[in-house]
């Protein structure tokens, strides 16, 4: 039978789950906290313990396996690598077999911003597309490419790194060591730089002043969806460095469509419209007006289940 | 049966063909003019008469089909579409179709850079790798990138332009209408445009004065092995332009081979040393140590020969 998939999300402090049929429906989903187990084999236990009843009571022959998505995950060794995020910084957690074996189904995993290119093709915005880059644009930038209707992972697991792609030589300084990564302009954090960095130098007048370090992209976007037109700029600039990035991924991909998701992507038209603009722009001629910018087809709150759950397929 | 190939790699002048068995070994091969006939029509006759004695000789059924390596060729459709260097400019000419008819054998087609990425996965430097990219470096700079053990086409057949990545925003003028692209910088055409520049901005005594607009990349290498330093600066820069690209490019796909081919390749060490240094200085920590910089392993003279035959299989 197999029509079900379990779809784990971790995250630094919820792990949320969800049983998903093949049409991408949620049937049944909760949640556990991800802090405050003493070791990661408590921490299993308690996934054991919370789902174990679930899959007795669906029958584990009607779930194909559980997927799995976690920020740092490596496809190819279900490993959680070194997670700056997560309870176990600076070690490496076989959780896709320590999963697997608690579960006693197959468990496959994936870093977050593959599982939700996954969740796009499988149910979302990219159904039934072959060539598609997922972009993820939270805190970060993360992304995934597919081409061929696989997920590019690399020969190391590690491909899809687009938020440490140069935008500009030189720029700014990014955690990573380097300078100049598209995500320190182009996600939630680098909008927030932006305006930082022109309210220090320049005079105009924004409902933005006087967060004395306190601003957040959320701020920005109520500003700029009431008109304030300093806001409405801090869009434009930010979506003028993702669309000019973008246009030389096109070049070498030449996807069908690029994805948005997240929460600097839930600005929507505000980013995602100058940003079509900017890549069309930039776009060398063959590939003009041929590449979709779509908004995820997922559900937000259910997003990161469902793309979990689309790696067990 | 089917134990041999057919390659055909159409030139500007000649269109060279291939007879070349699993191993990569090239059982007979011979060439005719690419120019001189007045429709497509006679061109593809010209095949046929070259061709179809030596398949009946071989007998078809052993010859599994035939592959064809073109500019502007697409594997999707086909087509050699708009090929500027080609008889046949401002046109689609649907290439593999005419010459499968003629010759009563399966034909594929792409373009030179993908064919070239191909002949290096079935008989040259990339043997058994499932995740590499191939650049070309000869009059401008072509790629070809392969994930999961398949080339990267794109939803168009279009993908793999790395000669179009920015490389330097607001850089020189391209052929394409757009500044900056990385084929002016490293290529043939690349380093040339930088030696002009510098001598006429520099003062270095070097044995690349004087030539009046007639320096060819060829004059650079052969300057660069007497030890000319300011042809070794030109390599260094090349290489740097060229290793700070491919870091991005890295950060995309995670490949574990670069493998460079054509002309300027040829330099070898001079430019593929300090692109390899430039390259690693520029990477992701996570990338780093682990991409292999790797010359062509197909002969220089067969190269197009083997990388067209190399579709078929």
């Amino acid at each position: 039978m197999q029509t079900l998939a379990l779809g784990i999300d971790i995250g630094g402090t919820n792990t949320a789950y969800g049983i998903v049929n093949r049409r991408g429906e949620i049937l049944m989903k909760g949640s556990l906290p991800t802090t405050g187990h003493a070791t990661v084999a408590d921490y299993i236990a308690a996934i054991n313990t919370e789902l174990s009843p679930l899959l007795e009571k669906l029958g584990r022959d009607n779930v194909v396996g559980v997927g799995i998505g976690a920020p740092n995950g490596n496809f190819y060794t279900g490993e959680i690598i070194f997670a700056p995020n997560l309870p176990w910084q600076g070690v490496i957690i076989p959780m896709a077999n320590l999963v697997g074996e608690a579960l006693g189904i197959k468990a496959i995993l994936t870093n977050d911003a593959n599982a939700a290119a996954i969740g796009e093709m499988a149910y979302g915005a990219a159904r039934g597309m072959k060539d598609f880059i997922l972009v993820t644009l939270g805190t970060g930038l993360g992304s995934g490419f597919v081409a061929n209707g696989q997920m590019v992972y690399g020969h190391d697991g590690l491909a899809g790194e687009l938020g440490h792609v140069i935008a500009e030589r030189n720029g700014r300084k990014c955690n990573c060591g380097r300078y100049g990564c598209l995500e320190r302009y182009a996600s939630a954090t680098g909008i927030v730089i932006t305006a930082e960095l022109w309210l220090a130098e320049r005079t105009d007048e924004t409902s933005l002043r006087g967060h004395n370090g306190k601003l957040t992209a959320r701020m920005i976007q109520e500003a700029a969806q009431k008109g304030d037109t300093f806001a409405l700029e801090l869009y434009e600039y930010t979506a003028m460095i993702l669309g000019q990035t973008l246009a030389d991924m096109v070049a070498v991909t030449s996807p069908e469509a690029i994805v948005f998701f997240g929460g600097l992507a839930n600005a929507g038209d505000m980013l995602l419209v100058p940003a079509k603009k900017h890549l069309e722009e930039q776009l060398l001629n063959i590939y003009k007006n041929k590449v979709k910018i779509l908004k995820s087809g997922l559900p937000d709150a259910d997003a990161a289940i469902l793309g979990a759950s689309a790696l067990a397929w």
